[in-house]
């Protein structure tokens, strides 16, 4: 996979909340996991040391800030961070809001689903990510000096 | 869970290849994935944000200088990196190299398995998994100002 066929080359990977020079925030807004948030690498490299220092500290210090502001907004029981990129390997990182009662946990969300969600608390997360990805938004515009 | 009941409180959580004042490094040696290593902070804090920068800082970069050195002595297709605790809440990464034919790929390690592995591959890869384990034990030695 290059630059020529890398999903996350041709297009942003969803709806783009921040565009700093290096790396974007994106939220995929995916049905089943609420408050997923993905921080995108722009230069297409896979692994976190393809990256020099201060450029992986530029891009955890963002993993951090967002998994901040979903802690605050969303107030899950828990916080999961990954980097695979076995399926596109172009670095990103997803902060991923876990809640007990969620259809996968205690699983990663990529192992075995555990339950059906219940449909009202569904709908009351699916209203709390717009919550979340306004207050991604408005961090960012209000920081520009994490760019 | 609590001081008092958390495995990873009560435990190393695996032989440990190097100890520092805020964070271990450990090889739990498990038969499926070779070459998988755990970075554990001792105090029992759950998320990174928890941490403060200059902690998230150390126990990335420690993160990073496990990655570089499991790159070079076990050559995997891709590294993973993740950090969940949602069984036990208390901060730890896995740092999981990854091969195109291993047991999962390219799923997490946590999904569905795809394949068996070849018995003769695995007999290789635990052979470098006893070298990586003395290439980062003797990294940290040399390097005691990361600790």
């Amino acid at each position: 996979m290059n630059l020529n066929d890398c999903p996350l080359c041709l297009t942003d990977g969803g709806h783009c909340l921040y565009r700093g020079d290096h790396l974007r925030i994106i939220a995929p807004q995916e049905l089943e996991f609420p408050g997923l948030i993905r921080v995108v690498w722009h230069q297409h490299l896979a692994e976190m040391t393809d990256l020099i220092p201060t450029q992986r500290s530029h891009l955890m210090m963002t993993v951090c800030i967002v998994e901040d502001i979903i802690r605050k907004v969303m107030q899950p029981d828990k916080i999961n961070l990954a980097a695979f990129g076995n399926v596109v390997p172009h670095l990103h990182w997803h902060i991923i809001p876990r809640w007990h009662n969620d259809p996968y946990f205690p699983n990663p969300i990529w192992g075995a689903k555990q339950r059906e969600v219940i449909e009202v608390q569904q709908e009351w997360r699916k209203n709390q990510e717009k919550q979340l990805m306004s207050a991604i938004e408005e961090y960012f515009v209000s920081h520009p000096q994490v760019s």
